[in-house]
């Protein structure tokens, strides 16, 4: 049993963990380590942004895009997904990941003006940028292998941690929350760049990527995700889409994984982004369908053990003000940031 | 919106509340509030215990523990309850509650003799008493008047308070929470004094009660109550008394209150010790029977709201080792606390 947090990045604390030093958690669960080396990641979402079938443009932006990601200083690893938003628009999003900002930065540059810079056509294009610290991120990932998202840069796995299985082991796993509370600072306000639509977020905008994956799954385990776990996940998430700015959800997409030809894999994550990671804490905890999505992990997992085939995984981020970026063309009012701006607006 | 800590209890903190202060509860609730000069409180549960029919000495006890509790120097409030434990005996406790420890000095000597001095008897009694200073409690009323256990003897209510409706918040209403972990020192040991049975009980030991009155409720509320949520309160209850010790919980009694002629009314209260606060904590977040009240009791309370009629109320103690008191007489092994001795030595 170690501690989430890895020994270069614990500090003297300030404030508390919210479980003992001899709480055992009742399954085990893994986070992916970097090496020390290591001060920042990348997480870069390019959207593609279009409604009913999918427009010429649109194929050609997902071919240029992954062409820049296999070229110099592209990102370590990246994939593709696809989700039907609440005004009906398609969004095909590929997330890449670096763990080296200057490569990054050298490669940003053209890519940026190349998906943004552009207007005029068919489809809207966007990009969301994390670049936090690694004292300001967390992955938890229920068994070793396979890993997906940000932990596909990991040097290592851990070993069983300590920080899961409770709420607020969330928190708990992310290094800064040694010393901050990490409360957020100001509102997110809108720049206009021409048609280019920036978000200048506010201090502590927190980012969640949670996954699963059921390709391993045989009859009876698929079964249970399919058709007892599924529905539940799909009801939290279509809350989160619709409903979700009340209670400080600014956009939350439900995507679906594709393959390199764009077909629909057994893998799934929901994205979302948040004013704050409590606003995350108190929905996590308190709605129905995560508080039910959450009591099944528990039983499934407990049960199941090491013999369960289904893989869970995520990535929660909480970003510093200069860590984040957010560049909109062409994309309607409601698209993933744009809806915080029009919530402060309103 | 207030705090659940008093003024006078408020201290500067070297520990922090689990949510932000912008934190608002979805739906209200209520604390016991005590004149500033109560410094501590006391909480007496006075068992008797038999098996199959109750015996003339039963019905005498619980005689003669009233008129005393009548008596000079008695409690400002009690109340009575049956429950038939794990090992299929009948129990009646009677609860008393004194906000002067030099009142309840007074009263208690000639009770006890008489309580678990007497031997050789067709009946068991046993005596549980905490003390705690008022910096080791707190309570929690879903709605104004009527108030029950220890909340009888408060100067008045608050208005609604900050700390509930998230896990953590019963920690968050504890004084002491300011700057204390309330960790457990210790185990607990057995003392025989002939054939009485003392415990004597770690720092830390914590105690719960928490109550439902579905009195009020109409049709269909109460049927709410009745066929969705009691059975799974009980399904709980029922763990918590065959399976509770390996988790931390020594024992509970889910207890159905009864009136002045020791008939049942249409009220009930689970109540059970703990290892700590930290086991109870856990417990309550991950066990999927309280995990599915806690939803329920969400849902229902943002739904009802001030048109509810089902009361639902608790009072937690995290008591010092100088602050209680247990002693069995003609007990099973398995009574109250004696189960917490047994599980050391075993």
């Amino acid at each position: 049993m170690e501690s989430a947090i890895p020994k270069h990045l614990t500090t003297a604390r300030s404030r508390h963990r919210r479980v003992p030093d001899d709480y055992r958690p009742p399954y085990p669960s893994f986070v992916a380590r970097h090496k020390p080396k290591v001060s920042h990641i990348v997480m870069a979402y390019f959207g593609v942004q279009y409604r009913g079938d999918a427009p010429p443009d649109a194929a050609r932006s997902l071919g240029e895009i992954a062409a820049r990601f296999a070229g110099a200083d592209g990102p370590s690893h990246w994939d593709r997904a696809h989700y039907v938003d609440q005004s009906g628009f398609s969004n095909v999003v590929s997330v890449a990941y670096w763990d080296d900002v200057a490569r990054f930065d050298r490669w940003f540059g053209s890519a940026r003006e190349t998906w943004t810079g552009a207007s005029g056509e068919e489809i809207g294009r966007f990009i969301e940028v994390l670049r936090p610290g690694v004292a300001r991120y967390e992955t938890l990932l229920s068994s070793l292998g396979r890993p997906e998202g940000v932990a596909v840069l990991a040097d290592e796995m851990s070993g069983e941690v300590q920080e899961h299985a409770y709420w607020g082991g969330m928190r708990d796993r992310i290094p800064l929350s040694q010393t901050d509370e990490m409360a957020p600072r100001g509102e997110p306000r809108l720049v206009r760049d021409g048609s280019r639509l920036r978000v200048v977020a506010h201090d502590n905008l927190c980012l969640i990527r949670s996954g699963q994956d059921w390709s391993d799954t045989e009859a009876s385990e698929r079964k249970i995700y399919l058709e007892d776990v599924e529905p539940v996940l799909r009801e939290g998430m279509d809350f989160l889409r619709d409903e979700g700015v009340p209670i400080g959800c600014y956009a939350n997409r439900y995507m679906q994984m594709v393959d390199a030809d764009g077909r629909p894999t057994e893998k799934s994550y929901g994205q979302s982004w948040w004013k704050s990671l409590a606003a995350l804490e108190r929905w996590a905890e308190s709605h129905p369908t995560h508080v039910r999505i959450f009591g099944a992990a528990m039983k499934y997992l407990s049960t199941l053990g090491p013999s369960a085939k289904l893989r869970l995984y995520h990535e929660v981020t909480v970003a510093a003000a200069d860590e984040r970026f957010f560049e909109y063309q062409g994309c309607h009012s409601r698209t993933g940031m744009l809806a915080a701006v029009e919530a402060v607006v309103a």
